[in-house]
């Protein structure tokens, strides 16, 4: 089968693999239907995050189940599935307190699995999935074609962008700046509209991104950023918000976040820290801002976001903007990486 | 009138001062009942904060209000009131939002008011006390004498433990773990059995401090400190906590708080950052800790904690356990500094 490799900065190759099989009995082999590049998939793409040696990458597919190991229960041959980005028992403490990113079997694609067994990259034909029961989610009936870019981003772009607005306690009658306008900072938009935000201001100098944020439900679009970018917002709001979503991970855009926010105000954060700094622990000291968010887990919000993208009332898709058959993976790292494309869809 | 004053580190002074009268008509004049010293007084005592030229210390206390100025409406010449540890306009946003602590016009006690006016020190005989409706909270009648230390908590120390088990959302089934046995880590523990926690850990090694633990509702004790508090914790409770209150302020603490946090976990922070280090973005982004805290808004959480104060179901004045003039206020903070008493109330 072919799946995407990357090698070391800027060079990613699509290569002919062995074809996955079941290895241990809590395994499912999945054949991919779609996957997709995250923009965390830059960070080593760019050099930020070292690639010792070659390995599989990519972390957001959807599938139809191929083959089952014997214990598995919970999905079948056939049955069409989505993979949350992070592998899960579904058992440990950690899952069944709902943080399934941080189970203590868990393991991310294109690592070791919690057997010592390789686990493939997402960005392929088809994939082994351990602890299928734990992870994987499966869908009432196959879905229409047309639903299979909204479903792909339940993987982790809308449940990242979701777990930011919770994180940051949105909800009817708030005020909410979302800093990052890539595809999480998109989905955080609709995420935030979805809870009810009165009022969304999304950070972006991009006229695409700020035309697709204002479809997601941003009320307001802010090019100015740093102590520009504030004043601007605190004449929008008459003052500083109640909420901010981080979702980029620099240094520049947590300071902006925080500093959009009023004393006693939520951030959540999704954006990976890329080298950014601490927090400043005096700053929140001072202002009574709340600091939560990391990575979302995916696997505890699908139930409550799948309805809705099967009846089609949520439609986070729309951050997809390139679509690209797998050999063209290279290609679509760049797209993202020279900011031609939002986020790539990418076809095995 | 005698006040309390500070000129260097360990150097504490108490000296005739002019007699406070009314500069603003929104004043008010109060007599002091009874006052204290703060954990966080001791770290200008100690160096560990400058103290650059010699000013009037101290910021809790309870009192008679002597008179009042033209626009005060809410408290009256003969009324006790609580004085929380920070002053406020109650008009400003926040203040309205219920961050008292960072009122637009606020200021700290022995600073200057938001009329460009100096204010007293909270361990002297009287005080002016800006923004008299803001600020200060009046009792429904006299107090009786027995209640004059529980009161003279919801000043500062009380209010703050509170803030920190509400910050850790700290309630029924929860497990808790407190760092710090101070007086603000011991009104934790008071705060998070009221709250209902299950299980409140106490880290202390001082057995003094233990025991009020224990009347306060701790059930269990921890001496061990770093990895070993840690494992003792995980042997305890069977696992990591739900929430952590951290009490102190140093950089050991704060570790300390957040590994024995869950992931997914809730720290409330409330210790005076003291040159401790920025909280570390990489570790909270993996677990997902929630972090929260600060400086309590301490006005708002008062109309809540008096009436059980009033009627003598919350007993949060015995972490008093010494009593001295105010003419001895010098060895009052000798006393904490050596921890030879937990919290000192001074008589004027």
């Amino acid at each position: 089968m072919l799946a995407t490799m990357i090698y070391a900065p800027g060079d990613i190759r699509v290569e002919e693999r062995p074809q996955p099989k079941i290895l241990h009995p809590s395994d499912a082999v999945v054949r991919v239907v779609a996957a997709c590049v995250c923009g965390s998939d830059l960070w080593p793409y760019r050099g930020a995050r070292p690639t010792k040696e070659p390995h599989p990458i990519g972390h957001e597919m959807v599938g139809i189940v191929e083959e089952v190991g014997a214990e598995v229960r919970t999905v079948k041959a056939g049955d069409f599935v989505i993979s949350p980005f992070s592998i899960s028992d579904g058992s440990c403490v950690n899952c069944r307190n709902g943080w399934t990113q941080a189970c203590e079997h868990g393991t991310g694609f294109g690592g070791t699995d919690g057997f010592g067994l390789p686990v493939d990259g997402a960005q392929g034909q088809f994939i082994r999935m351990p602890y299928a029961d734990g992870t994987l989610i499966a869908t009432p009936e196959l879905p229409s074609e047309d639903r299979i870019p909204d479903l792909l981003t339940l993987a982790d772009v809308m449940c990242t962008g979701h777990h930011a607005a919770i994180s940051a306690e949105v909800g009817p009658g708030k005020t909410v700046v979302v800093v990052g306008d890539g595809a999480v900072g998109l989905s955080g938009v609709l995420a935030a509209a979805r809870l009810g935000a009165e009022r969304i201001v999304i950070m972006s100098r991009h006229e695409d991104r700020q035309k697709l944020a204002v479809e997601f439900g941003a009320t307001d679009v802010v090019a100015e950023r740093g102590e520009e970018g504030i004043a601007k917002i605190k004449e929008l709001l008459g003052g500083l918000a109640d909420c901010a979503l981080e979702c980029v991970g620099t240094k520049e855009s947590m300071d902006q976040a925080l500093h959009v926010l009023r004393p006693g105000g939520h951030l959540g954060y999704v954006g990976v820290p890329a080298g950014g700094p601490e927090l400043p622990l005096r700053y929140l000291f001072e202002t009574n801002i709340h600091v939560a968010g990391g990575i979302a887990p995916a696997h505890s919000y699908i139930p409550e976001l799948l309805p809705e993208v099967l009846d089609g009332s949520l439609r986070p898709g729309r951050v997809f903007d390139l679509e690209l058959p797998i050999t063209e993976a290279a290609e679509a790292y760049r797209a993202m990486d020279e900011r031609r494309a939002i986020k790539v869809l990418l076809r095995p």
